[in-house]
């Protein structure tokens, strides 16, 4: 039997439809990653043919130099660029009813090299390797904060081309942009509104839900953070990663917990591999806005981690209410229970 | 040179990003329609595979008979269904902090099975039988809104597998639910903002603007209705055809309208065949909500057709920001002046 959900922090609704449902093995057809043979842009020996290096740990201090185990350059191929300002004149386009709804294409655009090794994908990383990554995310998005243009900073992994990814050597995304988009906006607005009514933040409260009251949607829980399939998702298998401190900015989460981060990121992305061979996914860092947003009671940062199993139709499209073919209950249970055997 | 854009309606920023840009034939690898061979279900003399009619126009009065010319039935896998109630109890999975968000999947959920001939493409139909199609999408808008759980009809069509389509004969769907969803709720709640501003309807303005202003995002023009690529879509290639007349109830465009606008979808979707080699596309007909909504002086009927040519990736999918690798002036220039060489 469907049901209609409703998200309850931006007033979204889905349609879950297990009727339709599909289990893990009829998705696998559809779902194979695309790998190109090395060496690539990506790997050591040829960091001249990337942008410029932002941020590099390795072994030696030579910036564009060898030796590196993660490296983060500028995007050759940026959607947004520095070479502007935000205030530059209006643009052409940008007349009569448009007035005011134009900006030159002004922000930053980064590209966080995940390993030296051109075949690794994320989830066999070393858990080390993984920290590296993410204190590389933390890095950058405190560094684009000195900013003060930049006001709002998406991270973000395309793995495999049916999720957007162009290079299959293991990277993710940095995009830092003077506006705050709207999913941010609903979702700080939202979330606002939950506190002001509950004088709690609503993601502390979904943790002791998901974690105290009803384990349905639990896929895995750890000292430093909780994996669940959300209440009312929009895509089968959309995972969210939950921190158990409350802190509203990635950038800020203490060393001792990124460890942790690590462990289970590597841990949930084994799982769909073993789940479901391999997919392509894109998962998402969700932290406050850039500016007056540190220390906020109300936002909880967290991570999406969506496989990408099924494509948007028409009817998505055009109703912005996505019908979800797997309950997160089954899709947690099937997670929850699917065993590692391999690393 | 890259911009940022906001749609002025629904206030979400698009990052316009030519650099990145394609030209049409850049786009065509990724486009096949996968093609079924026939007979099937939606094939004559197989009208009982299907779910039972609620419509037809056929030579003969046999309903579930032959010699029909477009064929509405129920889905036989639907996403909602309209045995139960929206005010059945409360789902087990409702409690908590989630008690209130979920109701049972009731709704409507519609095939129409567009023609007889399994191979015929909608682009390749007869004006005469896309005015049938439109005729039959009326029908049942204002069947479903004699129902008064309903309060939202969703007309959408997915061409090609890439598109969402899991059965090749040209076909389209209807989805009626007892909320209505988000994207009408903004769609609404910016044009009457935009109205109570300016005393005008925001899509008549667009129009005016885009046909007597600035021609630059104007593809064609009949007296009935016009097609431009919209000042900030999400996808490339976006097309909306507006009609003329400010009506915000599809359902009640007069037969010798509908006529014109049959025209100008098939010229539309003939231009995408040429300039894409017959891509995969969806089309969503946007029309005002079920209940005390006709005559809105605010809102305008509209349809959306987009090419599937681009997987929405991370950034998309955290953000809502959608990157747009094609600026709407380049679309709209290359849909205009694309000749069609076939019918």
């Amino acid at each position: 039997m469907s049901e209609l959900r409703k998200d309850m922090i931006v007033n979204r609704w889905v349609i879950i439809s297990p009727r339709r449902g599909k289990r893990p093995h009829d998705f696998t057809a559809e779902t194979k990653p695309c790998i190109q043979p090395g060496p690539c842009a990506f790997c050591p020996t040829h960091e001249h043919e990337t942008g410029p290096e932002t941020l590099a740990f390795r072994d030696g201090d030579k910036t564009d130099g060898p030796c590196w185990r993660v490296r983060v350059v500028e995007n050759k191929y940026p959607a947004v660029s520095v070479d502007m300002e935000p205030s530059d004149g209006l643009c052409k386009s940008d007349c009569g009813i448009f007035e005011g709804c134009t900006m030159p294409g002004f922000g930053s655009h980064e590209v966080v090299i995940e390993t030296p090794d051109h075949d690794s994908t994320f989830a066999q990383l070393p858990v080390s390797q993984i920290e590296e990554i993410l204190k590389a995310y933390q890095s950058r998005i405190e560094h684009l904060r000195q900013d003060t243009r930049f006001k709002f900073v998406q991270v973000f992994k395309n793995h495999g081309n049916a999720a957007g990814a162009s290079m299959s050597h293991s990277h993710s995304q940095i995009i830092a942009l003077p506006i705050v988009t709207r999913a941010m906006e609903e979702d700080i607005a939202g979330s606002k509104s939950y506190f002001d009514a509950n004088e709690r933040c609503v993601l502390c409260d979904i943790l002791y839900q998901d974690t105290c009251l009803n384990k349905d949607r639990l896929i895995d829980e750890t000292p430093v953070a909780i994996t669940i399939c959300p209440y009312a998702p929009r895509f089968p298998y959309e995972t969210w990663l939950i921190p158990r401190s409350h802190n509203s900015n990635f950038g800020t989460v203490p060393a001792h917990e990124i460890k942790g981060l690590a462990e289970l990121i590597k841990t949930t992305l084994l799982k769909m591999d073993e789940a479901f061979d391999h997919p392509p996914f894109n998962f998402m860092l969700h932290t406050a806005p850039l500016r007056d947003c540190t220390d906020l009671p109300y936002y909880h940062w967290y991570m999406r981690i969506v496989p990408h199993l099924i494509t948007l139709a028409g009817f998505e499209l055009g109703s912005d209410c996505h019908i979800n073919p797997v309950a997160p209950e089954d899709a947690a249970r099937v997670l929850r229970e699917t065993t590692l055997t391999s690393d």
